[in-house]
């Protein structure tokens, strides 16, 4: 199949970006001495796990327990439950232990580590550390860490680690801000995996990332494993933030010219939020992308136009410097077909079910995701 | 199965709202002396449909080509395609067609009216009409209008009708601000019918709609039928707007709470963006939802509560008056079940592949929906 063949909207992915991305990301980590274990997240898609293991990642982080099904169910074996897991989701985890899977579960509170010690498993956990105040997680200086770890502990869980996951690097505007945030979240981490050990408690592991924090880190001391997931594809939240050009952007939106305003200066697209996702992450960022950037079908950006609002089914295009245009139905006339560059990768590539590869040769293959629970 | 049964995140459909919400669409359509063509966009699920014909609908809308596909292969032969067709979805619309589906297709454009002349397959064809700036569609006193009206009926092309969609309505803030913007809507797309029948063009069919001008209407004078599509559920932002009220909201996120950060009045949940999608809706409105409002397992509403924040997989609960509270974790403990209210219900059920629909005996069945183009 080629390019010319897809009905759009589609989902592209640039296959050269996407292993660029990933040769990137584990040659870095690889420089600073720790593992990489990608968010699959992102993608859900095994053909990008599979070019991940292959570059070096050992394990993978999953968001949600059909992540940690589908993946095990293609092979993957060493999976960490990156969200706190509550004890209605403890039968399911159990089960996949039982077929063989190693998956890491994770606690930041007193109930759910008695909810692992009442469920009489021995499951491997990790206790997810709030270095950024961001979201979860137990403050690497409080009793509670040391509380949660021994009930654990003494409750016959094997405790395997701290784990954090520095959020607010979405936020940091400067190369500098970034590089302190990644220390923070090292060095927060690296504090409560001592303070454990200190306690005379088990913590071989200490886990930590975002995608911007392992592209600043200056050093990772004390940090055996980073996690990330945007990496992979890349977006304009990225860009934004300083950690990827537009040229590492693997993944793009293909869609068609359906019709033009020329006295607003709109072209309008058949890739509306439906696609595109309501995710407007560069809204605060110094550069707001409306809804994606507009690329030609070739991939190339056409300067000062934007996605600059969408309905379900409509995206609408328009130039920066606002106002008519009559020029704009012969420059792109219904049936043109563009490539919008999205805010936020993860949540764009939620709205399809496969992606469209694209070779350098200009062949495409077609490689499945899932959604959902 | 029972509520109780249900794994979080989940599609939660109340049943008795579901056809409260059928029955007050079609009972005030029938009042206005008009037909209603529900849109399918919202809830892409049959048995929704179903009830919706049983109802008394006739002929349904849809907003890509992927819907009208599953509803004819369901046996919904009269469909409306929404969104202007581009040349390159003409083959799959002739093809749907020349299997028995009456799909009748939308178009704004010389460019699109002249490729369905040159397929050489007489569609059915309403001119979108722009009736409110909003997105696409030609001025109802655009020469254009009669230019695509002769170009597509001397082409031999079926001219059923103008069609037009008061997207603007969602930023209507008063009934007396509705009431005006369903009449603009009325007024404007009967008037571009005139024009059509008075240059001698047939135009049988004057479509309008929006789910706040359908609600708003004082009279439908001139108009044959209503498009109409998140009604079916309603949402926070129909609320907001003034066309629902809470209890009229049928679908909810059901989720499980699986944190706090008591410090900071938090309660963390296993509903994030990818549940509740990134849709805002709200944030502009008198008031502002953050990702959805918090009811107890049984529906009731927390008042107070909102989703403040979220990640991919984490809804951040909170009170709207911020602050530490050290009770939040006894009130709702880890493992608590909750349902949120969302912003937009079509954004949200898109990232459902099944909705749970829970009748008044407490029992629920699974109804499949699809996604994707």
């Amino acid at each position: 199949m080629k390019l010319n063949d897809l009905p759009t909207p589609a989902a592209l992915l640039d296959a050269q970006r996407l292993h660029h991305n990933i040769q990137r990301m584990q040659a870095r980590l690889q420089g600073l001495g720790v593992r990489l274990r990608p968010h699959v997240k992102t993608a859900k898609c095994v053909p990008v796990a599979e070019l991940q293991k292959a570059a070096g990642a050992q394990g993978l982080t999953v968001s949600t327990l059909k992540e940690a099904e589908q993946f095990f169910a293609a092979g993957f074996d060493d999976l960490l439950y990156a969200v706190c897991i509550p004890p209605t989701k403890l039968a399911q985890a159990r089960a996949l232990r039982e077929r063989g899977c190693r998956l890491t579960v994770t606690t930041d509170s007193l109930t759910g580590a008695q909810a692992l010690v009442d469920s009489g498993h021995a499951f491997e956990v990790m206790i997810e550390i709030d270095t950024d105040g961001h979201r979860a997680g137990v403050l690497p200086d409080a009793a509670l860490l040391l509380d949660i770890g021994r009930l654990l502990h003494q409750g016959g869980q094997n405790l395997t680690g701290v784990m954090t996951h520095a959020g607010a690097s979405y936020d940091c505007r400067s190369p500098q801000e970034l590089i302190q945030m990644a220390e923070q979240e090292r060095s927060r981490c690296v504090h409560a995996a001592q303070r454990l050990r200190g306690a005379g408690l088990p913590c071989p592991e200490v886990s930590v990332g975002s995608t911007p924090t392992a592209l600043a880190a200056q050093h990772l001391a004390g940090v055996t494993e980073v996690r990330a997931g945007v990496y992979v594809f890349q977006d304009l939240v990225m860009h934004g933030i300083g950690v990827a050009t537009l040229d590492e952007l693997a993944m793009s939106v293909l869609t068609t010219v359906i019709g033009h305003q020329t006295d607003k200066g709109w072209v309008l697209v058949d890739a509306g939020w439906m696609a595109m996702s309501r995710d407007r992450g560069t809204q605060d960022q110094a550069l707001d992308w409306g809804y994606g950037a507009v690329c030609d079908e070739s991939g190339d950006l056409i300067d000062g136009m934007w996605m600059h609002s969408a309905n379900q089914e409509h995206g609408i295009l328009a130039w920066r410097r606002a106002g008519a245009d009559d020029t704009l139905a012969e420059r792109f006339p219904v049936g043109t077909r563009l490539r919008i560059l999205p805010n936020h990768a993860c949540a764009t590539a939620a709205a399809f079910s496969e992606y469209q590869v694209l070779d350098a040769a200009g062949d495409v293959q077609t490689w499945d995701r899932f959604n959902g629970w």
